[in-house]
């Protein structure tokens, strides 16, 4: 159960707006930066968001991994993305592969500001099998 | 963007061990959680792991929520689970019914320990459309 989650908080980004909006740019965007980087996506589920006049108005959406998973939700009235990159370490370190992933989907966004929580999981765990 | 997102590394989950194994009956068990709180489903993607024998071995899903995600990942062989439960609060305080939903996969799943972090996520952007 040992991984690392990574989880980003991103303001003023400076793509292009379609980035945002469009399910399938974002969605493209993000299992590229997942195979890039070596991890497995097993499958995807993204949703279009519609404003009332029918336009599209944001992206929310999850790559499955066999590693775990990749979650992304964009808000483009104010160029915000809340992304979250969760590698396991089941059968080797997964770590580089996250930071790349995230890295790659960050340069894409390109935010002004970004807030940024690293997340140990799995750790108890890893020291009772250690101890075992 | 601001929100609430619960994190659990939940281990020695006592519940039977195909809630663990099988990918149909912990789908059930996360979307009824979501929408027994009053949060939104758009649609699930989860993936059943087999063994090299063939046998259930393990499930990582999503649920994509118009609030934002619910993710795990269960390692059946030491009674392990991950979960995430994300919400938004883009038109209304949603804290309360993550923590239901969390609180509801939780119980079903019944673990031995639990360690739990909390991000406020968002919370910059927050701050600043505060002060315009």
């Amino acid at each position: 159960m040992n991984g690392l989650h990574l989880i980003a908080d991103m303001y003023r980004c400076t793509c292009t707006a379609d980035l945002l909006c469009d399910q399938s740019k974002l969605e493209k965007v993000c299992v590229e930066a997942c195979v890039n980087a070596g991890l497995t996506p097993l499958g995807t589920y993204f949703h279009q968001f519609m404003d009332e006049n029918g336009n599209k108005a944001g992206v929310t959406g999850n790559v499955v991994l066999a590693e775990s998973h990749l979650a992304i939700h964009t808000w483009p009235e104010n160029n915000g993305v809340t992304l979250d990159v969760y590698v396991c370490n089941y059968s080797r370190d997964n770590s580089d592969r996250a930071r790349q992933t995230f890295n790659e989907v960050t340069s894409a966004l390109a935010p002004g500001e970004i807030a940024r929580h690293e997340v140990i999981r799995g750790e108890i765990n890893t020291a009772t099998m250690a101890s075992n």
